[in-house]
Order: structure tokens, then sequence, then C-alpha cells
């Protein structure tokens, strides 16, 4: 099939990256520039996927990776790589802000990109590495040396592309989904994006990617076990969820199985129109997914949606997802634990300040008394001491001791208001930063109301999030 | 302890006895005659308890055994022996009803007492067995033998009516519970009525009785394996239900930890007053359990309690039991598989016309769709073959292609409904003989209108039912 049209789209104009370029130089010689004059021993260098010539057309950041010597301590290289990048994007007119992630960084808006300055260790080989930003440096020099030609280059972005529509790609953990770096691995190993569509089609658990041929696949238990080249002893595929996995093999199989016409839509997300050049507003998307037919779906499923709104605390992304998904999780399970069940339950954020938890439940209220179970007959200690501590309204069922208990919770609605009160919060697990915040601020809505709140109804975000709650596997189809 | 008192009570007297026995020997001597004139070589005998001086006073039916020659076959057995019973029955002014057990046999009321007629073979040992019944005349020459002492038989009196009165009384299926036979062969074990309930208190699974120190107890799995003196591959205890006999030995653990005073009460109805002069009249006990009663308890349990009331077919005793409760179960069994949670299931029958199913649960309405699992994506060849089963709605959760299937019933009522019918009921194991019966004269009902049913609201045993539906473990306990 022919990519030509799909190239054109997505593959950087001539003058993007004659833009993005100019900016990455710039930055890159006013600070080593700087620290020259000041003495500080670095070196600034573009990585990432401009670096290596891979990225989708309008997506990507500019990553400057600020090196320093092995020998500087972290203190020094923290506090000078900031400075620099301060500096630097002060002097190209940029609106900076500060980040976290295992180091810290700085993101500088500048001249209509976005500029990530990240100090680092100058590493040659993985032996070396003091933090996980080090990596990156070897990736890409690894990617620049072997993707060199301009047609795998191309193969690239059409797999990053049919991954980004099909909802697999980014390692981040709110996706869980295949990183850059992987897909251009891929392409290393599968030559083309086709083939390596083909290969995903036939993939079994525990598939090995080890171009370097280490042989260390044995000390990985992942689905996918892409061997980092850099790295014997790392799998790049371990931020890939066994689900993404499984997503992006069936969405490769529907991809191979359709005609031309529907495997360019592939390239499209699923609520757009066919081009590029017609792509919908927010405000036709969100005529498309409307409040109310969302609460007619819920309706029509017979069950009893109940959501909490809460406000999530100022911590980076990377973070709060993961507290997030623990907390859902936990919740989820105590619900189970007291009979309730639960169909399907998720979370959303806008990542700067509301969080969701949404459960769906089949079975939200229970009968008054559950039977609880004590020894069996034969252990006579053992009968002494239960009915010592439970009483004597127990019988016998088949051969054990057991009593009708009132339960705790009759309601699923019951369990989570009172679950989220400073006495009882520590039966569910809860991410560490967001325990006050959750209990302060959490609001309980039925899926009804929640889809009249004002911060949320006209959020598309939010909209297209229910939408694939309802209806998820969408995006595997075309 | 002193069980004099008790004793009185529970022991046949001087003239109890001497009727029984007249009445028993009247027959015995009327059928030696006939059979004598007629040439049919038989001889009758007095078996059972009343044979081995072991009946509760005014619990017991008198029963003759008339035995054959074992080579004689078995319709003229069956039907010389129902002709012998007839003739009898109708010289000693009886009203006689023909059953069939194993084996057809002769029930007749004669001067206040039931008189069974039994043909059988004239067996040595039970190697010569040809029918159930034959046993009985074993058993009976064994108690006679190693059973004298007027002490020994009281002990068994004292045991069996203890055991009455905690239920778990009669080897009939209904029971479950210890046979007769059994209650003398745990005399003959442990000597005493207390050190029976001392021993009890301390069984473990798989106890051994074994009188004959047969050691053939390995042939046998049952909790209580109580190896019959008279046949070493037979366990008496066979019958007897692991819960029975787990009631028992919580019941004797209680009995044993009580004072005098509330001892004597074990030997008591709960539900009768201290003394037998003092018995509750039907009216005073229904007035006890009230309908309107029993309705408040079962509201108060915030379950959903349907009930299913139907004719029973015209078979024997022994046969209806095991059929209504496969057919509970069965209907238990698949209301759980459709996700409805059954908080506890049971049946009821007069043994004449009406059986009952009841069915209290705790889910009782489902969400309209339930998840489909299907294969793993790794099988390939099994996805399509799903898609092309299923169709296209599927999505995946982990590593499985699964899909939301709308359910057939979202209510327990529609299931019910929906099985109880000539086309469905196939979905269910029904006992042989009530399928039609069922499907064409069941009513379903709420337990609320089942207890204002004209047939069931008066019906004392009936209401007994549900009371120890709704308060379970009572009988083990004064």
């Amino acid at each position: 099939m022919n990519y030509k049209e799909i190239l054109k789209e997505i593959k950087p104009k001539e003058s993007e990256i004659k833009k993005v370029h100019e900016i990455a130089k710039d930055a890159i010689s006013y600070i080593n520039k700087i620290a020259k004059e000041e003495d500080i021993n670095v070196e600034a260098k573009l990585v990432g996927s401009i670096a290596k010539g891979t990225w989708l057309s309008g997506s990507s950041d500019i990553d400057i990776f600020i090196n320093f010597s092995l020998e500087e301590d972290e203190d020094y290289l923290k506090e000078k790589g900031l400075y620099l990048g301060h500096n630097c994007s002060e002097h190209l007119n940029g609106i900076a802000e500060e980040h976290y992630a295992s180091h810290p960084y700085l993101t500088s808006h500048i001249n209509g990109y976005y500029v990530d300055f990240v100090p680092c260790y100058k590493i040659k080989t993985a032996k070396e590495l003091k933090s996980a930003v080090d990596r990156t440096i070897l990736h890409t020099n690894y990617i620049k040396k072997h993707l060199k030609s301009e047609k795998q280059k191309d193969e690239v972005l059409l797999l990053k592309k049919f991954m980004s529509e099909v909802g697999v790609y980014g390692s981040e953990f709110k996706v869980g989904g295949f990183a850059g770096y992987l897909c251009e691995m891929l392409i290393l190993r599968y030559n083309t994006f086709e083939e390596t569509l083909e290969a995903a089609a036939n993939w079994k658990n525990k598939t090995v990617i080890d171009l370097e041929d280490y042989k260390t696949d044995k000390l990985f238990k992942d689905p996918l076990i892409a061997i980092d080249p850099t790295d014997k002893t790392r799998n790049v595929g371990a931020a890939l969820t066994k689900e993404r996995m499984s997503e992006f093999i069936i969405a490769s199989r529907n991809f191979l199985n359709s005609n031309e016409a529907d495997k360019i839509k592939f390239f499209y997300g699923i609520d757009k129109k066919e081009t590029f050049e017609e792509k919908m507003s927010e405000k036709e998307i969100h005529d498309q997914i409307s409040p109310y037919e969302l609460y007619k779906q819920f309706k029509d499923r017979k069950t009893k949606t109940i959501t909490i709104k809460f406000n999530i605390p100022d911590i980076s992304v990377d973070s709060i997802h993961p507290q997030l998904k623990k907390t859902q999780q936990s919740i989820e399970e105590k619900l189970e634990d007291n009979d309730f069940s639960v169909f399907k339950s998720d979370y959303w954020t806008d990542e700067k300040k509301i969080g969701v938890f949404i459960f769906e439940l089949s079975v939200y209220k229970q009968s008054k008394y559950y039977i609880h179970e004590g020894p069996r007959v034969w252990d006579k200690k053992a009968c002494e001491n239960f009915i010592k501590s439970h009483g004597e309204d127990y019988y016998i069922l088949e051969d054990k001791l057991v009593l009708n208990k009132e339960r705790q919770f009759k309601t699923a609605k019951n369990f989570i208001k009172s679950v989220l009160t400073k006495e009882n919060i520590h039966i569910i697990k809860v991410g560490k930063n967001m325990k006050g915040l959750l209990i302060d601020t959490y609001t309980w809505q039925s899926i009804k109301h929640l889809l009249k709140d004002e911060s949320l109804k006209e959020n598309t975000d939010f909209l297209k999030f229910l939408e694939n709650f309802l209806n998820p596997g969408q995006l595997l189809k075309r």
C-alpha cells in the first residue's frame, strides 16, 4: 500500500524541521557559551525524537540535555543545570516552569515550542548510569547510529501514528503503551511498518526483541521483552502493559485484514473526519458525545454507577496517575470483598485539579446478614473460642460452625461514605499524596448528577473518557 | 445425673408393652396358621425396636417380617407376602395400605397401632442377602443377643430421645440422621448415654465404630464409619450426613456443659413447656409462630425470598424427598450460575400433596450485560473464531478478547419462570417423577403471599419449617 499521502500529513515539513533545529541550536550554543564563561564543565546536546529525526509533525518537545561530568555531585548538577536552563530560557524570551521527575528539569515555552532543559550525567555506557534520564543520550546515540535512512524514519513515523490512533502509544503510566524508543527498535528489528504489524499479529506472550543478540531475555517476565541495545539488563518493554500489547496485536490483525480504504482510516482518530483538513472542532466532538447520550447508555446497562470527584494534589503527572489507579483499584477490591459486584471501574483526571473515580456496579445493595464461617466442629477448642467471641447464635453448615452476621455496609454508597473518613481510610490503599485531599474535597454523586457537573459536562476529554468507558475497544477497529 | 424422671416419661409402661406384644402375637400366630393351612412355607417374626425392647413410648410401629425361603422367587414372595398381610389385617379388623420401598409391604392400622407386614427372605448371614429389608432380621438378632440388660435398653432410650429432640434422629433421607440400630450400636460401644455424648463431643471426621473388630474401615469415606456387626462391608453410618453428625457433636458438648436443670431440657422440644404434662397444643404452637411474625423476620433480613409451590407426585415418601432436594439444589446452582446470590434455600413437603421450594436471595436483580470471556489474543485462530461467532463488539481485558453480552435472565423471577417450562426444564435437574407436575401446577409467589396461602398458613409443620429456616441451630441449645 502507498503511504505517501499519510506521510505527507505526519512528516514534519522543511519549515518545521528548520525552525525546531534553529531553536535547539540557539539554546545549545547559548548554554555552552555561558557555561564556558562561568567555568561550568558541561556540554548541552539535542536528544530525543528531534535529534533522531523520528518525530510526528507538530507533536514533539525539544529535548536539550545538559551533560555534567560524572565527578560532579548531584546538588551541583541540579543547581547549575537549572541555572543554565533559566538563563537560556530568559535569553530566548521563554516562559519557564520547573518540574520534578526522578530528576529536576525545566520546561520553557519558546517561540511556540516546549523546550525541556534536563541536567544529566555524561555517560558512555549503561554501567555508568547515575539517574534514569542519563540513558536518553545512549538511546539517542544508538538510534542515530543504526536508524539512518529516511525510509526507516518514515516507517517509524507510520508506526508511531498508527499506535497513537489505536491508543497504545506512549510509555507513561496513564497509557502503559509503547515508548518512542521501542517503536524505533521495532523498525530496526522488522524493517518496515507493515512487517512490524505482520510480526505483531503473530506475537506470543513473552515475545523477545534482542537487537544486539545479548540473550538475556530469561531475566524478564514481561509479555514483551525488548532488550535495551544499550543495556542488556533492561527491558524497554517493561512499561508496556499486557493489555496495551494485546490491543496492538488485535489492531495489527484488523489493519492487515482491511482493504486499502479502511487501512487509511487507522491513521485517523475514530471520531475524526476522514482527512486532516477536515478535523472536527471541539464543539463538533462535544455535540457527538453529549452528556445526555452518555447518561442514556449508562441507564440502559441496568447497573448503578457511582462517582467520586475530588481535588488532586499538586504533584507531577507521572506521580498522580499511579496514585489514582492504586486508590481506585483498592476501592474496587474492597467493594468486592463486601459482596458488591463491580462491573467496571476506572479513574479520570484533568491532570490539573480534578480527579474522578467511577464505579459501575451490577450489585449495589446487599442483604442485612452474611454467613460468617467458623471452625469445623472436629476442633473442639476452636469451636469454644468461636462461641466465646461470637455468641450463641451459631448453627451448622456441613461440618462448620457458622452464624449470620450483620453486614457493616449494606449499600456501596454506605461503604464509600464510611471509608472516605479519617477514621476508616486505612481500610483502603490510597496514593500517598492524596489521602487528605480525597477525604476533605470529595463529593459523592450518581453518574446522572456528575454529567450535570459544571466543571465536567463541557470537558471533551472527560466525555471521551466516559464514551470509551462505555464502549471500549472502538479504537482497535475502523 | 438422675434420669429416672425422664425414663418414666419415655419408657413404655407395662400396659403399652403388653398391648403391643399382644397385637404382634395375634398377627404372627394368625399368619403362621394361615400359611400352614395354605402350604406357604413362611415364618412370621417380630423384628425392629419392639422386638429389641428399645422403642420410645408411643412412637413405634410394630414390624412383622414374613420370612420366605431363599429358593422362592420374588414374584411369589411379593404375592404371598401381601396376601398374608391383607388376610391378617382383615382378621384383626385393620385398615390396610400397600407401600413400596425397595420392596412392597403392607401397613395396617390395628387397634391403635400401625403394623407393618414385610415379606422378606430368611437369611442367616449378610452374604445371602437378596433385598435391603432382609438385613433387619440380622440386626434384630444381633441386638437381642448383645443388648440384654434393662439398663442398656434405658441408655438407648435416653440416646434416641436426646437425638430426636436435637433433630438428628432418623436415617430417612429427610433427616439424614442416626438410625435406631446405630443408636443401639453406640450404646454397645460406649456403654451409656452420657459416655456416648462424651465420646461424641470429641469425635473427629471419620470416627470408626467397629464392634466386631472387622478392621474394614478403610472401605469407607463417610464421616462416621460404623461397621455393621452383621456385615463387615457395610457402613451403618452411611446415611448420616456430615451436618447431622456435626449437630450431634455440638449438642453433646452443649449438654455436657449444662447444669442439671438445663440438661433435662434437652429431652424436651424447644417449643414445648417444661414437662410432658404441659405439652403445648397445636393452637398454642401456631400462636407462637404466627405467619406475620415470620414475614417480619424475612423482611428484616433485607433479602428477596421467592417461593414455588406445586403438587408432588404420588410416590413413596422415601422417593419424594431426594427428588425434591435434587431439584431445589439444581435451581439454586443455576441461579448462582446466572449471577444471582442465594443466601439460603430449602424445600418443604406435607408428604401428601404439596411441595414448596424456597429461595432467599441476597442478589435478586442483575445488570443487563455480563462480561463474556473469549480466548487470549496470542491464539490467533481462536480469536478469529470468537469474532466470527460473537461479532465485532469485542474489547480487550488483560490479554483476553471479551465482550459485554446481554444476560438471558435479569431477575431471579425471570429465570425461574423461564426454566419451569417444557422448553427449558432441561436446564435444571429435576426429580424424575416430578417434572410434569412441577411445570403444570407450580405457582410462583413472594414469601409474603405464600404466608397468606390458605393451604399453608395454618399448617404448623410448615410454619415450624420456616421458623427453623430463619433460625437454624436452635435445637442444639437449651
